[in-house]
C-alpha cells in the first residue's frame, strides 16, 4: 500500500471509527484525532474510540470534540500493532479494515496496512496520509501530530529521532502547532499526586546483574495512596533506565485486575523487544512490553533471569 | 559588530584565553570548546578556563582537548553576561576583548560585545562565528554545538526554541553531531547520588501563595549526604516550576561558602529577571537568578514576599 493507496481508502469509504490502543499515549492521540478531524473536514463521518479515558492532560486536542452518531462502516486503527493492544475494543471491532502503523512488529491483523517503520511516531505518517489527501495543514492538525511527534521521541531526544523529525518539527511550529501548551502539558507539568508517585517510585528501585538492570515497581496500593490512575503513568518508563550504568531498565505495574504490565526500555546494545517476546509481547528494539499474570515475585525473578541472559548475549 | 566583524577580529588576533562563566552548563562549555578547536584550526593558540571544574558527564566535549602553552593576548568571554559570573577569573582577567553572548541583559563589559538576544543558544551564534570564519561544521564542532543548543532549549521543549532551532539541529545531525551520545550524558543518565539528591528534594517542595509559587531547597548537608557536589546539579531548576498551577519555582542553594544561590523559572506571564533584580541579580524573562547571604529562612520569606508581589503584577 502506498500513501496513495491510503488516501483512495479513505476516500472512497464513509462512516469511519478510529482505533487507539489502550492506555493510550501523544502518539496514538494524536494520529487518531487528527485523522478524524481529517476526514469531518473531507466532509465524512468519523469517530475516535479508546477502550481507556483520555488523559485530561490532552484537553488541547480533546476540546472541542464531539462523538457523531452513525453507523461504522470502516475501522481504522492508528499506531496499534497487535489486536489486543486495543483492549476490550477488540471483541467489539473483531474485523479492522485499515491499520495505519510505524512499528516493524505489526501483526498484519487489519484488511489493509500501511507500516513505516522507519517513521519516528505514527502521527508523522498520518500527516504524510492528510497531504496525501490534499488537505492543508492547518493549527489543529499540526498540534496534533506534533504531540505525537514529540511524545514519541521523547522530545526528540530517543534514538529514533532523525534530521527529518527536525525538519517536519521546524514545519509544524512554522503551521501554528501549540508547541508551548503540548510542551507545558506533556512534558512541563506534574499532578502533586504525580510528584507522590514518583517519590515512592524513587524508594522501589532494585538493581541486578551488578547495577545493569534496574526494576521499579508501581503496585496498586501505591497508585491508590498518591491518588493516581492506572493510565496516568506516561514517562515513568524512562526512569530506571536512566541510572548510571543501566544498559535494561524495567518498570513493573499492576494494572487494576491486578496482572503486572511491564515495560522495558534498554541500550541499543540489548534488544528489549526479544526480551518481551519470551513472555508474549514485542515492540521495538529498545522499547517493548509485556504481561504477567503470576505474583510479584515471580514476575521479578523471571525478569531477571531473562535480562542477565540477554547481558550474556550483549552485543 | 557583525558576524564578519567578530570573524575578522579573531583572524587578526593570536593567543586566545576563552573564559566561561562559573558553574559552566552545556551552552557556555559547548560555546567554549567549539570556538577553541576552530581557533586552533586557524593555526592560533587558544585555551579554555572556567573557574569551576568541567561536570565529567561533558568528556565527550573534553576529551582530547590539552590546555596549550603560551601568554595571553586575547581574552574572549562566551555566554557570560556579566564579569560577575566569571567566578574568581573576574580578578585575573579584568580586561575581556571580546564578548560573543546572546543575553540581552549583557552588561557591555568587553572591548567588543556580540549579543544576539534572539538566539536560542550562544553555541548557535559560535556556529555562525565558526561559519564566517570559513571553517566547515565537522562532527566534533557539530557535537559541542548541539550539546549548546538542546541543553540551552532544555531539547527543544523551552519557549526560546523557534524553527530556526529545529532547522539548524537537523544540519548538526547531519553533520555528525554525536546526539546519542549527548542526549544520554545531559538528558538521560542519572546517578545514583542524583537519585538520591531528587528524592530528598522532593521532600524539601513548599508551596506559598496558594500553590503558584514552589521551592525547594538543597542545603550542603543534603549534599553531602546523598554525595553531589555544588556544581553537579544540573537540571534542578526546572523541579518546582513543573508542580501543576505553579507559575514561579525557585530553587535555592546552599554554596560550599554557606551563601545562597537562588534560581528561578517562570511561565511566560512573570518576569522572572525583575524578581532577580530586585536582589541584585538578572537573567531571562522566564529564567534568571540572584545571590542572597543571609540565613535560609531570611532568603525564604523575602523571596516569597517578592514573588507575592510578582503575582500581584501578573500579566
Amino acid at each position: 500500500m502506498t500513501l496513495t493507496d491510503v488516501a483512495g481508502f479513505l476516500k472512497e469509504r464513509d462512516c469511519f471509527t478510529i482505533l487507539l490502543h489502550a492506555y493510550p499515549d501523544g502518539d496514538t492521540i494524536g494520529s487518531g484525532y487528527a485523522l478524524c478531524y481529517a476526514l469531518r473536514k473531507l466532509g465524512k463521518q468519523a469517530n475516535v474510540v479508546c477502550t481507556h479515558s483520555i488523559p485530561a492532560s490532552y484537553f488541547f486536542i480533546t476540546d472541542g470534540y464531539t462523538p457523531q452518531e452513525f453507523d461504522t462502516q470502516t475501522v481504522v486503527a492508528t499506531d496499534v500493532a497487535t489486536p489486543k493492544l486495543l483492549g476490550d475494543l477488540a471483541q467489539q471491532y473483531p474485523q479492522v479494515d485499515l491499520c495505519i502503523d510505524h512499528h516493524g512488529t505489526n501483526s498484519m491483523y487489519a484488511g489493509q496496512t500501511y507500516v513505516d517503520k522507519d517513521s519516528a511516531s505514527n502521527a508523522e505518517i498520518v500527516l504524510e496520509v492528510i497531504e496525501a489527501l490534499g488537505l492543508p495543514i492547518d493549527r489543529y492538525i499540526a498540534t496534533c501530530v506534533y504531540t505525537g511527534l514529540s511524545t514519541d521521541t521523547g522530545c526528540f531526544k530517543h534514538t529514533n529521532t532523525t534530521p527529518k523529525t527536525h525538519v517536519v518539527a521546524a514545519m509544524l511550529m512554522e503551521a501554528g502547532a501549540d508547541v508551548e501548551q503540548i510542551h507545558q502539558y506533556m512534558f512541563d507539568t506534574k499532578s502533586k499526586a504525580r510528584l507522590a508517585i514518583e517519590k515512592s517510585i524513587l524508594d522501589s528501585l532494585e538493581y541486578h546483574a551488578d547495577g545493569k538492570v534496574a526494576f521499579i515497581t508501581v503496585t496498586k496500593a501505591m497508585r491508590d495512596q498518591a491518588g493516581i490512575a492506572e493510565n496516568d503513568l506516561e514517562g515513568i518508563t524512562s526512569i530506571p533506565r536512566q541510572v548510571e550504568g543501566v544498559a535494561i531498565g524495567c518498570t513493573i505495574r499492576e494494572s487494576d485486575r491486578g496482572d503486572y504490565k511491564v515495560s522495558i526500555r534498554s541500550r541499543s546494545t540489548i534488544n528489549a523487544a526479544e526480551i518481551c517476546a519470551r513472555f508474549g509481547g514485542g515492540g521495538h528494539p529498545c522499547a517493548a512490553g509485556c504481561t504477567f499474570t503470576c505474583d510479584l515475585d515471580t514476575v521479578k525473578s523471571q525478569l531477571a533471569a531473562a535480562c542477565g541472559q540477554a547481558l550474556e548475549q550483549e552485543v
